[in-house]
């Protein structure tokens, strides 16, 4: 194993992963500083809108690890870690390089912009994944360049768009996941899967969707609530794919307040919604092959139980795998959509 | 995530992890050599038996990485590059740190030691992760010490143990592992089910194994051949676990050269054994609850099929997972097996 380019940004690439799904209206970015020398000085992502993005979390982690400054650790507001690091840095970072999953954003909104930040700490080289295509943030590379920045465009950039592919989905048009949690053997009956982290994930999830789709034999059978009370999260609007259209209004899906909840035996409605979560087994997973960008998946590492997802066979690539305390949640995309998406 | 001890160790594990049950007679131990400002040099693995140890590895990277003299990529042979490092290091690697998962070989054997190498090079820290409980190999620690080399023991020390624990069960007495693949969604019906690369690693530990046992459904069935063709190597006794002791020649396994063959009703004939593969389905895993180490699982990102692993509840610990170019190859411990190893 050598660390070069390459291992640099796959560390940003992991950090990023971790955020899948919960960045919007954001799109997930990793960030990795590292210092002339070659050592690691932060890795850090953006974690959800509000919060600074993966450039700032990363540069204020590196200011402290070189300065010991402990004040800058207060800082939570994107646009005081800007001010202090613009007014703090002393030239520390004047030959470090920074590995971005993502073209930094050049435009100023509510925060300063990262390519400004990153020439204001006169950042020897900056080492880009993807580039950014949303014509409000991009040409950060521009004003790197400007300000006599060394760029490297295209550092393990399939990975870096497949990191992006979500976001980009989303806005074009929309994106829709589908998420399933079984046993190792494959198994998804009797009772709770997967760990309470897991499920705080999927919860995390919910909060950002905002239309769940799910079976009705689900609805009838689990009697769920599908909101997001773990992490005290909105609960996403509700589609009922389900030929009956008759449901026992006291299932607790129902009782949630502010949501709409659909009954249909048909997914047109999705057309209506950006961020769409599809969850179910076997029946769902045949019917919405054709609309599915993404899968997620999470395993719980555990044999026993009896009912498993069968189908047709279906091949995935692997994503990314991220292991939790216990579980494994693994982001794929069935084969056939790369192949797709590659002609595309 | 902060780039500490402990990141670099864990690096030295991942590496060490992917040549696990590879090494008999030696133990899988992995390195990582950082230099003075805390850039990652190299991160090696011992490989098999006869290759250079994980040190003598990781330092001929570091040596190539800090000097670019080509001269030692050219030495495999573990003497070889002690001589060329000792003759040759300069006093680069005196502010260097090493991180070894376990404590350096003392032993002078068919090579020199590696605590003899790292004091020679007047490494400046050694950070080791679990002590060598080997009477023949110990006191690497000790000489470090005495050429006046700083160590930190215990860095990720649980996990170091975990590494070392199917050597240590081979040392002691013998190693059981239960191995199988499947789908995502558990089903192992329908033809080759994981990837060619899987499949020459099962061959590997095939090769490494003295003995493989199988169930008599299995062989009926699947009339397989069990050897190691896909690496060259040479085929283990095959124990086959059947209360029938009838079987039809003519399948494959039988043919194999210079292997023994036992049909038994029983699994007593482990005991002559040691280091033992265990293949086979839900009945299989059953009756070898007891006495199996570890299990290792072999998952194809595919769903389809419809024979599935069918067991009672067990909860298993994920030890490590590791990413071939398409499936998810797992170590794991059932959480009894972990218990009464942390009670011992
Ligand atoms: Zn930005
Ligand atoms: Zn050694």
């Amino acid at each position: 194993m050598v660390a070069n380019s390459e291992f640099f940004m796959n560390l940003a690439l992991k950090e990023a992963w971790k955020y899948q799904g919960l960045t919007y209206p954001n799109p997930a970015v990793g960030c990795c500083v590292v210092s002339e020398s070659g050592a690691i000085l932060s890795v850090e992502a953006h974690k959800k809108a509000g919060l600074p993005h993966a450039e700032v979390e990363a540069l204020k982690s590196a200011y402290f690890k070189l300065t010991n400054d402990e004040f800058i650790l207060k800082l939570t507001n994107s646009a005081d870690i800007h001010k202090y690091l613009i007014q703090n840095h002393n030239g520390i970072f004047k030959n470090c390089s920074v590995y971005t999953t993502l073209e930094p954003c050049s435009h100023i909104g509510k925060t300063p912009s990262c390519a400004d930040l990153l020439s204001l700490l006169s950042i020897k080289k900056v080492y880009v994944g993807a580039l950014d295509t949303n014509p409000e943030a991009a040409c950060g590379n521009k004003k790197l360049l400007d300000a006599d920045i060394e760029i490297q465009n295209g550092v393990l950039e399939a990975k870096c768009k497949e990191l992006l592919y979500p976001f980009e989905r989303w806005s074009k048009d929309k994106f829709v996941f589908f998420k399933w949690a079984q046993r190792l053997n494959g198994t998804y009956d009797g009772g709770i899967i997967t760990s309470k982290e897991s499920r705080k994930n999927v919860h995390d999830m919910r909060d950002k969707c905002d239309l769940l789709v799910i079976g009705g034999e689900s609805v009838r059978i689990d009697r769920p609530t599908l909101d997001a009370r773990l992490v005290d999260g909105k609960a996403p609007d509700i589609l009922i794919y389900s030929r009956k259209s008759e449901f026992d209004k006291t299932i607790p899906l129902f009782k949630v307040e502010g949501r709409k909840v659909i009954i249909s035996d048909n997914l047109d409605i999705i057309q209506k919604y950006k961020n769409i979560m599809i969850e179910g087994g076997a029946n769902m997973f045949e019917a919405t092959r054709d609309i599915v960008d993404r899968y997620l998946c999470y395993i719980a590492p555990k044999v026993g139980g009896s009912k498993v997802f069968n189908t047709n066979i279906e091949e995935f690539e692997i994503l990314n795998i991220l292991q939790d305390d216990k579980d494994i949640i693994m982001w794929l995309s069935s084969r056939q959509l790369i192949d797709e998406h590659n002609l595309g």
